[in-house]
């Protein structure tokens, strides 16, 4: 199978990579002059590249016409993650990111134990989390992580930009088997608490602007756990884990 | 709600816990007589214990009569999992006890990379992690951490004690939806693999000792993700994941 790499310069039958993506296929893979790898564009389409140029920094390719990945979901899931301690939303997005998550945004809520530290550093390293974990899944998109968000307020607000907001809370909720059917919506989002779950309040907020409460059961799920489960679910009833 | 402990001495309406738990609950929550917690019997049954004696590494209690927990599924699911590299073995049974699994049977297989090395004092530390994540989880069973199983024969010899086994392939198989419903089944097996995946005459025989091949879509998932959507798509599919 050819490798697999992301790149957003790709148009017009031609492509390029750049930066290390450049250093790994010209010096530690030792591409030569007509080689094929697999190119996904900024399209989240499938080319196949034929290396036409390898230079120090950068390969040159030429493109066929893009394919749609049979490994990219029907619907876009964005998932919405209560901040975790420690390191473990890394676990989060390299689960999130093969089980076919769009979107990861981590939000700060009231019973969150972590704080907000140096989050733009953060975020570089869980978006090259993401895609090595891209790469590795052979997925056609790159999955984004976003900057956190500081508080549940905006989480709700962003809920207008989905067909359907599923709002995982412990107190409970209707059986997602009866909420989720195929190709019923394009646009869905997951939101998942950190350790401390959510407040009372968050959970009435959620409700207002939208969200359908759902459980995951009746055993007491970790932080990190409960999107996976959320994840695989929506994936599994939406029929795109088949 | 009060604290949550296995015990195996419980009988006629009396019970005991000894070592690290009667020190526990003694020395580190300084439990007093009179106090409540839940206790979990051999039987699968949660039983309120009110303590009665408080002694060197031992306390008493009464209990009432059992009840059984909305925390068990309703069917018994055994993962039999490749062995993985390095500790993600304990991962995947942490995520797996919360998820709701009764045994898990990990084993070596044709392209496993782990091999066998002081699988005794492993075994040991692995059911300490499924108690604590027992506890965690708020299940009412211990579920119990088999030592692994040398060959892929003894797993397809092991299929016999169940209703239906599921073996995960990465060459893709049956849509899950279509292959398990609520109540259909109470013993289900789930067969994941290692790093290396299976080999064709494993997967060959699998079938052959009446698994099921299934898939788990188009996205490659890692060795201990695998498990983890497996186990997630199980127990809502069978209805209890709500």
């Amino acid at each position: 199978m050819p490798h697999r790499y992301f790149t957003r310069e790709l148009a017009d039958g031609r492509a390029a990579l750049t930066g290390s993506d450049a250093h790994h296929l010209a010096d530690v893979m030792r591409a030569r002059i007509g080689e094929e790898v697999v190119l996904c564009g900024p399209d989240g389409l499938e080319y196949l590249g034929t290396v036409t140029a390898i230079e120090p920094g950068r390969v040159e390719f030429s493109v066929t016409d893009g394919t749609t990945s049979k490994a990219e979901p029907d619907c876009a899931v964005t998932l919405f993650a209560g901040y975790p301690k420690a390191g473990k939303l890394e676990e989060v997005i390299r689960h999130s990111v093969e089980l076919g998550v769009t979107e990861v945004v981590p939000f700060f809520s009231r019973y969150c134990v972590a704080t907000p530290k140096k989050e733009d550093v953060k975020n570089e390293r869980y978006n090259r989390i993401a895609a090595e974990a891209a790469k590795q899944a052979g997925r056609a998109m790159l999955p984004h992580v976003a900057l956190p968000l500081n508080d549940f307020a905006a989480v709700c607000k962003a809920f207008a930009d989905f067909d359907v907001v599923l709002f995982f809370y412990e107190g409970g909720g209707a059986p997602l088997r009866e909420v989720l059917h195929p190709g019923q919506y394009k646009r869905v989002a997951i939101v998942t608490g950190s350790e401390g779950g959510f407040s009372v309040e968050e959970a009435e907020a959620a409700k207002a602007a939208g969200a359908v409460t759902v459980g995951l059961g009746p055993r007491i799920l970790r932080c990190e756990t409960a999107p996976l489960a959320a994840l695989t679910s929506v994936m599994l009833l939406t029929g795109n884990l088949e």
